[in-house]
């Protein structure tokens, strides 16, 4: 039984789902199910968010605009969810930074945080358009929850608020560090972040800055110079199979 | 002093290097320094294969197709390396295919199976295409030795073939196999293998077949559904982190 709903389109639905409820789904998902994959009334899709866990409902009724469905059955209890896994970033060139946010949805982050860094060179970034990112990245890879987005700060504010009850793996190259699966082994950390800078590489006022902080924890991610990017699927692959996450 | 050679390019040098020798270098490097990096005769370079290490070297003399450089001295020694990291994995599109690619020899990869699966959409590869990716993201990572690249084969041939004493890591999907760290952990490996299937999965009877040899071992790769290239980052930075290569 659980195979056929596997082939059923899987969206993210903001609004709380409940049995018999019907829901106008969202244009943009609206529109995927009808002019993407040819969906009509009676066909089934399942619906999930964090509060309401997985839902299994059929299409009832279409308008040029909305799909239409009724709430059948939960099929995913929501996660109780306690860990935590933040990643702090800094934004890189376009096709690379969609990867680096369709990889943390995958790899399980929670928290994702933009940040800018003497050697960023995009300064900018367009939250609307990675939170639609992070919306297809949890409808493809089965995720329940959506990871939340900070808003684009710099190191020093960010350094400035953080709860230092979270350690922060910072990735800094060159060093002789602790190697990253080592350090985050060492304790079983519920929350936890990982940072990595931009391509040119964190300044050493930048390197002094962090160290001033208790929380932070250099780590090595190895022999090999990483790209931007590669540093963060290693960091994030690591921490989250320690974490089980 | 080192910080020097840093700044210098680094390019792959497929000929044998010796103190003072004098080298042309391949065509695509000469172009890539002459009109990419604007350098010009008494400019420093430094260049690596697998045999000789990596050196450092001035431009020389130059043609309308040729870099000519003079060997100097030394400044890493060839590796020693006797660990092997086996990826054996299906070929997908374009952008993402690139990007399996790039990953592997920055994950520290040395060997390269493009496989043919029964759900394999991209069947047909260009090795020469593969080959430059592999020296491109070589060049960038500081590696000194290339992954060896495999002809395309499909599951059958490769497993008829496999050296049984190298265990293949097998990702296979919604199976409560042992997670991949736990299973690479468990003995001290100096060769193994990740095995990783095509975006639409392994079929029942690629599973049976791959059930009936001894070197697979099937792993998870934890809770969520990885997209394919996920997948083939997250078992690399595991296995590179696990084996410190």
């Amino acid at each position: 039984m659980d195979k056929i709903f596997h082939n059923f389109p899987r969206l993210y639905c903001p609004q709380a789902m409940t049995k018999g409820a019907i829901l106008n789904l969202p244009e943009d998902g609206s529109h995927y199910l009808r002019n993407v994959l040819r969906k009509t009334i009676g066909d089934g899709v399942r619906l999930f968010n964090e509060q309401n866990g997985e839902w299994i409902a059929k299409i009832s009724a279409e308008t040029k605009k909305f799909m239409t469905v009724t709430m059948d059955e939960q099929i995913k209890q929501p996660d109780i969810q306690t860990s935590e896994i933040h990643l702090i970033f800094s934004p890189i060139k376009k096709d690379r930074n969609d990867m680096v946010i369709e990889k943390a949805v995958e790899l399980g982050v929670t928290h994702i945080h933009p940040v800018l860094f003497a050697r960023t060179i995009v300064r900018d970034i367009k939250p609307e358009r990675i939170q639609s990112q992070i919306i297809e990245a949890a409808e493809q890879c089965e995720r329940l929850s959506l990871p939340h987005l900070s808003s684009l700060t710099d190191l020093k504010k960010l350094l400035g608020e953080w709860n230092k009850d979270i350690p922060i793996f910072a990735a800094i190259e060159r060093t002789d560090a602790t190697p990253l699966l080592q350090a985050a082994s060492s304790n079983s950390l519920q929350k936890l972040a990982l940072l990595v800078g931009p391509e040119g590489g964190i300044t050493a006022e930048e390197i002094d800055l962090l160290n001033t902080r208790s929380f932070i924890k250099p780590v090595s991610l190895g022999p090999r110079i990483l790209r931007a990017e590669t540093a963060v699927f290693y960091g994030l692959s690591l921490l989250s199979a320690q974490m089980k996450a």
